[in-house]
Parts: structure tokens; sequence; C-alpha cells
């Protein structure tokens, strides 16, 4: 539809995107960072409704500007006959249909795939909901906090007798997100090939069983219910968080020679003699008592101390960082994964950047703003060659 | 290199595949999953280090089982010149080659994706590293639980005052693996385009950068440190676990509709007119208020009356699932998501499936198991036209 250009490899390609909130947003935020051009169809009125979760900046929600940055906006009412015809143009012209609604509302509006994939058999149809388009629960709501629920990760993270805990952000809605942008691309891979598009359904709570990795590979081996694990790793130890005089590090010392460096680091390298932890199994059998002594020599030194010493020495460690830390560290800033647009009212807004750095494309510093409500309006249509 | 089926939208490419334990591994296994051949070229001796890691299913690692089935084996030595020789025969006809390495060792094997981009140009070229292929950490070695410390998701995981918290699966490599994956299906569309193939460099902390989403836009809105949430949503309300007579629940009524739901189901339908809880924002501002009132009335029922209850009202609600529970939901086995291949001591071992849902292409129940190390040598050989 837009002139192609080197933006990435998908230059050229049309999303036409449905979606709201975070699920099929963070799915087109890729495929837009990836070169594809996104089109976002909202609902007249108030739109996407992550356009009204705080904290707002010159007025517009930071949340949505940071998922959204880099698409375009056409408000269309989908029950209106004037602006089903419009959005009927627009899917000649789309490669790929994001939508993350329940399951049966695009039925009923009478998109769904089995109704799209005969007059647009190039098309390819990604949903990412939360159960699914099958089994027993298809028609239900979920939400990231249900699936993390009902998945298992809230039964790993946190600490035993503690109360439950969540994962700190989304990963619910994320990961669909890179399960379904996969399943996109490997489409688009195969259209080339073939022709033809296909549908992509991901739901939530699979993507959830999908990365338990060690604790599925725990339970179908031995029966034995993981429970939550701290701030430890549940097969490498010593593989977790320890306290220092002022704080707490990570250590990773997942192996002999390492776990011998850091005995030598911490100045006690009898520990790496110790019968108890002559083994990576036996360091996690008894890893309270290793990570007592461990502490007792840590407790002598600050944080910063003791990060110095362990990088020196050549022993995998890392300060636990707050979000203005992390996103303050220079090797965050060299891989550019800091970006920033215009905020609509005269500053500037920052953003996550692409992790996928690809030879050959540029990796932005910058980014178009995402669009207010409608803003791509007239342009579309004139495009599409629709008066209005 | 094999046939081509239709076993996915990859079938009839090839990886050579030389990652070890995590994020690379994981990435292949999607690979696999979609349909593509995938050869591990594995060190002599150990192989890959997952195969030590217990617990053990007849012999072999749980663990290994789960993210490498599907697989092929071959074990080279890259610096022993006849393996070499076979391992450049398989280069001309991989379409990718995955690695996990730590920057710069591929270079000192003379395999650098500079080193080979001009004699394979076709090839797609994908690094999994901790810190990614530039900056000043890039030679540093980094694990899973070295980038949820640096990358912030540990600083909103977990109870504010309580000790760190990690993730409890390895979200580090398994986002890293997600986004190399993308990076090489959108790379497969542009080949198909140009006939190039290009790098793909992802770095593990990059990954957790992205991921924060909420809490990033957060703090560069307001310049506010974002601190760790418990079990509940930053900014929706309630959204979050609550107590009930025997155990926790998730009860997620995300708009003022479905808390006046919520509400009525507590029979305590003056909560929806207080002004303390009128709306989402005041919600967010009174949430241990709010809970208090909650817990108040789920304290009179055990967690499966009020999640009778809450559902057939239609409350967005979920069990907090251990990993047992979750493998055994009815949605999950209706989705296919627990598969199983044998165990090689004539059992059979389970675990989760593809969250991919493609239509036109099988979803099998059954898969090959993870290769034993050098598994396949004779008949790669074979196929290579090497004598050995």
């Amino acid at each position: 539809m837009a002139g192609e250009d080197a933006s990435g490899p998908l230059a050229g390609l049309l999303v036409v995107d449905l979606s709201r909130i975070l699920a099929g947003p963070y799915c087109t935020l890729v495929l837009a960072d990836l070169g594809a051009r996104v089109i976002k169809v909202e609902v007249p009125g108030g739109g996407d409704d992550a356009r009204a979760y705080g904290p707002f900046v010159g007025g517009r929600s930071a949340y949505f500007l940071s998922v959204n940055r880099g698409k375009q906006s056409i408000s269309l009412d989908l029950k209106a006959e004037a602006d089903r015809a419009i959005f009927e143009k627009l899917l000649t012209r789309a490669d790929i249909l994001v939508e993350n609604y329940r399951p049966g509302t695009m039925e009923k509006l009478g998109y769904g795939w089995d109704q799209l994939k005969d007059q647009f058999p190039r098309l390819i149809y990604a949903a990412a909901s939360g159960f699914g388009h099958s089994g027993p629960y298809a028609r239900r709501a979920a939400y990231d906090m249900v699936v993390q629920a009902m998945g298992g990760i809230m039964s790993l993270t946190g600490h035993a007798g503690g109360p439950p805990t969540r994962v700190g952000t989304s990963i619910g809605d994320i990961t669909a997100a890179l399960f379904a942008t996969i399943g996109i691309n490997a489409a688009l891979y195969h259209r080339e090939r073939t022709g033809r598009g296909m549908k992509v359904d991901v739901a939530m709570l699979d993507c959830q069983v999908a990365i338990l990795e060690n604790a599925i590979a725990r339970y179908f081996a031995t029966g034995q219910v993981p429970g939550p694990l701290g701030a430890r790793h549940p097969s490498i130890t010593p593989f977790a968080a320890f306290a220092c005089a002022d704080g707490h590090i990570v250590i990773a010392a997942g192996n002999d020679a390492l776990f011998r460096k850091l005995a030598q680091t911490l100045g006690r390298p009898a520990m790496a003699d110790d019968a108890r932890f002559a083994s990576n199994d036996l360091r996690t059998q008894n890893h309270e008592a290793l990570g007592r002594e461990m502490e007792a020599a840590l407790a002598a030194r600050s944080c910063a101390d003791w990060l110095a010493a362990l990088e020196a020495d050549g022993v995998p460690c890392a300060p636990i960082n707050d979000v203005g830390q992390a996103v303050g560290d220079a090797q965050i800033a060299a891989r550019r994964m800091i970006v920033e647009s215009d905020d609509g009212s005269g500053g500037r807004f920052r953003m996550a950047g692409n992790p996928i750095k690809l030879s050959g494309f540029a990796d932005p510093a910058t980014h178009p703003r995402a669009p207010d409500l409608d803003a791509d309006r007239v342009a579309i249509l004139r495009e599409l060659g629709v008066a209005e």
C-alpha cells in the first residue's frame, strides 16, 4: 500500500490491527519495528481502551504511547454499513489482520476467519485470545492476571510460605504477543512459497504452559509439584540473590570452576573443598547452608565492592537494578534499547527499543509518535479512493 | 535437505544448531514445531550441557528431553580439521545457523557472521547472547538470573519490603529465544524476496527491557521508580490475588460494570456505591481498603465456592494453579498443550506442546524423542556424501 522502504524485513507489508490494550498491540509493535505498516482500526469514541490508562504525558497515555509508536489510526464502526465498506477495502490491501477479541466476536461481525478466508485467500489472520479459539473455555474472558494464575507461573514465583506473587510485568500478554508474532512471520514465509494465507490462533493460557520449562520437566519426570523458588534457580547453585552489607546482588556461579573462583573472591577458599558443596547437585541440596556461608562473607562489604571484586575475578554477578537503573545502564544505551518520539506537546517521550537487531537495517533512535484516535483517516481514505 | 512435508510452514528448511542449554535450544524447538529440520551440532564427549541436568527419565535429562524433542544430533569438534569439513558441508545446506555462545567465540572458530556471509549469502545467522554482539558488556557472560536482575523485572516482582524475587521460570532465556525466533522468521520472509540472508543479534538483557511495558512507561512519564507489586496489577483494580477461607484466588474486575457485578456476587452491593471505589483510578488509589473489604466477604467461603459463584455471574476470576493443576486443566488438554514422546526406555514422557496453532497444519500429540548425543551421525554423513 505505502511505498516500500528499507525500514526492515517486513517493509511493504500492511497490517490491519483491530486489537486493544496489550497482547495484540505488542504483536503489531514488533511487526512495525520490523518495517511493516500498521493501521489501528479503533472503535469510534474512545478507541483502544489503553488510551485511557494513566499516567499521561501531554494529555496522552504513556502506556498507549509506548506500545503503539509508529502505527497509524482510523476509527471505524464495524456495525455501520459505510464503515464496514471501508474496512473491507482495507482488507483487500491487507497482508495481515490482527485481533485480540474474545472468540466469537469477529464471527458476529461477519469477519471471522472462516468468513474471510475464501474472499481473502492471501490474508494472514492472527488471533491472540485468553484461552484460544477452541476448547471448553474458549468463550471466557481472560486477562494477564487470570492466565498467570491458571498457567502455573504464580506457583513458582515468590517465597515458600509467603503470599501469592505475580510476575511484575504482563508476561501473560507479552508471551502471547511474541508467539503470535512468530506465527505471523512463519505464515508470511509460507505465503511466499504457496500464495496462501492461514489462521494463527494463539492463547495466552497456552503460552504460560509453554514457558514452564524446568518446572514442567521436573513435574513430569518426578510427579513432584515444584513450589516457589524465591530468588534461586531450581537446579543450579549458587545462582541466586545474596545479601551484602547494603543490599542484595545476584551471583551466578553455575559450575565447579566458577564456584572455586567465587570461594577465592569471598576469601573462603575452604568452601570449595567442603564435601557438602562438591558438585552442583550437592550445592543445590545444601543451598541453605551454602547461602549462610556466602552471606557471612558478603556481609563485610557493600554491593558495589563485591560486584567489582567478582567481575574482576570473572564470577558472573549482577546488581538488582530498579527500572531507572536498568534503563540508565551503559549497555542498554549502547544497544539503543531506549528510543524516543515527540510527545505531541513539544517534548520528547522515551520508550523501550526493538531488541531484534538485524544486519543491513537501520535501528532508529527516534520513532513516529503513536497516533491520536482517527489521526490518519483522511490519508487512508484517500489511498483507498473513498470519498467521505 | 530432507524431503518437504506438511509438518508446518517451515517444512523443508534446515537449521544447524550450535546452541546449548536454553535460549538457543528453545528457539530451535519453536522452529522444529513449525516444521523445520533441526540438527544439533554438539561438542564431543558431553554434548549440550543440559544433558547433565537432573532429574532424569530412563537415564536422560527430563529438561533436555523437553527442550530438544524432534531434533537430530551430530557431535563435531569444530577445532579438528575433519569435523570442520563436515560442519562446512552442513553450512552449504543450511538455511539458518543458531548459536548462543559468548560473542567472539564463533569468530575464534572462523565461523563469525562476517566470516560466513560472503561464502553463504543466503544463510540466516542468529545469535542469542547475554548482552548482545555490541556495547561495553558484549564479551561478558550472562545467565537468566543475571539479566533478570539487571533488566529490572526483579525490582517489580515480589512484595514491598520483602526479599528479592526471581520470576519462577527462565524468562530471560525464553524471551530472548522468542525474539530471536521472530527475527529468524522475518529474515526468512525477506530472503524469499531478495535472495539474501542476514544476521539476527538478540541480547537477553535487551529483551528484559523490551518487556517492562507498564513499568517503563510509568517511569519515563513520571520519573517515579516503580516498586514490587505483590500479586496486584499496577493500574487496574481489583486485579489481584485475594484470600478466601482456604487459600487464594485471582479476581480481575477491570472496569466499573465488572466491579458492580463483583460487589453483588460478594453480597456487598454497597461497595459499588462507595465514593472511594467509584472509578478504576480511585480503586487503585484505595486498593488496600478495597482489598480488606473484599477479603472480609471472601473469608466466608472456599476458593472453589467463590470461583463457581464469580464465574456464574461473569466476573473474571481464576484459581492459582500449581504446575500439576495447570497441566491437568481441561482447556490445556483440549488445546493439545501437553504432548509426549517415548522416553527411550519403554515409557512415555510428557512435555509442553506448541502454542502456535496454525490452520492447515497438524498439531501432533506425539513427537520424536530428543536425540541421544551423535545419534544421527551416520545418516547425516551419508546425506552429505562424507565417508568416515
